[in-house]
């Protein structure tokens, strides 16, 4: 029943929402007609229903200069950070209503054995629907730099670990698991492969293995080097820039509107 | 000859940003083929060229927490804010390239007289190639506050005189108008009407006058109102909330993009 009203409560704003859109239309009809075409589109929210949490986790890079001291506060400016999560949150505020929270507990410098460390009031008591995870790259680069151990096998196993408890806790879950990336550039150099792409790889199992959506991160900025130098779109290799965080928004929103392959 | 060049370094940003997405494609068909599609039409981008100077210009709507101490350095995630200017920054900078400059010098509770008094040092020196203005909000609140007894007479002959002369300075500059907005919740009350809707009425005869490109943002609320409260588009009426500021950028770009009239 609840599922039922969810939809129905969606539909009202969906149909709301296509109205704004005529209005547009009316005003500047030949400008706004393919943009207006394209929210059509982009509401078709495959994963996030109308009254979900979600939860964004991770790194430095999910972290993004957030207000950590307003992070009880869902849907909170400050607490967003400037990074994806915050240019995904904008956007699902107006694709999916107001009923959506959303909060963001990246920390910088964290490996996976870090988000276990806080993980009981860091997700488990957010009860989130919806959890979107970006971990990895300083499991590689805290070695390079000789201020971890650690290997694959233990990021690969700590991931498992992590999800495990959090399906034991939250069975309904649905998981959005980001493949950490680089780029060639700044502190990025040789020295970080193969092992980096190991790395990768350990998430993508880690994805399967629980049927999670993965958005396929290091493979949107290996064509967007194509079209401009990697500096533009991560200065030091690590951390996206605007334009980087934009393509990671988009290809965050692409995957979950479409919402390939969830735990439910 | 420069144009020409522009031309071909656009040219190539764009078909390596289509081999991205086609790498994204790959790895993920169903979900990203829908998305990558739209990424197609965003960057037909009819008013911003590759080496453009875009200045956003405005109230607090623009100014939306961006770092003063920072201004001066272009594309800086700080000194753009937290608003619609940041926003369309990510996705210009993601689908234009690296050579746009995008600046942000929005003052909280600007008035147009008060553009005026800072323009050398805050339009003019900074040589805009695209100019976006958001003005007219407080030349109403300031009214029903007592604090100001400005017309929209005044409003709008202040409008006019910097537009002529920054069109003196910079003959070829990029016209972009906002239209001032307000939604009927917090501060905005009966005694708003009918004169925001004549403030409204002379910033689109002011963008008539100066063939520049118009956003129709106050069409675009009235719309989502009919999707979600008023609340859920700017909590006080006047300022955008995260799911208003994305609106607000999907309008601006919608709009740019078509470039549906502009001064050249």
């Amino acid at each position: 029943m609840a599922g039922q009203q969810n939809a129905s409560t969606r539909r009202t704003f969906l149909t709301g929402l296509a109205a704004a859109s005529a209005g547009a239309l009316t005003a500047n009809s030949q400008s706004l007609a393919a943009e207006s075409t394209g929210q059509r589109d982009r509401r078709a929210y495959a994963l996030i229903k109308p009254d979900d949490v979600v939860l964004f986790q991770g790194d430095s890079i999910t972290d993004a200069w957030r207000d950590r001291n307003r992070q009880g506060n869902a849907n909170d400016v400050s607490a967003l950070g400037r990074g994806y999560a915050f240019l995904i949150a904008c956007q699902v505020l107006a694709d999916c209503g107001p009923g959506v929270k959303l909060y963001n507990r990246g920390i910088s410098g964290n490996k996976v054995y870090q988000l276990a460390e806080r993980w009981q009031a860091d997700c488990l008591d957010l009860k989130p629907n919806v959890l979107s995870i970006l971990i990895g790259v300083n499991d590689m680069w805290h070695k390079l730099d000789g201020q971890y151990d650690g290997t694959v096998e233990k990021y690969e196993n700590d991931y498992l670990a992590l999800l495990d408890r959090t399906k034991k806790v939250l069975p309904d879950i649905k998981l959005v698991i980001c493949e950490p990336f680089v780029l060639r550039c700044g502190a990025v150099n040789d020295r970080w492969f193969p092992e980096f792409s190991a790395i990768r790889a350990a998430a993508r199992r880690v994805s399967d293995k629980f049927q999670a959506t993965f958005v396929p991160y290091q493979t949107v900025f290996d064509g967007a080097v194509n079209a401009a130098p990697p500096q533009h779109w991560a200065s030091d290799g690590v951390h996206a820039t605007m334009a980087g965080t934009s393509l990671m928004a988009r290809a965050w929103l692409g995957t979950v509107r479409g919402g390939v392959r969830t735990s439910r």
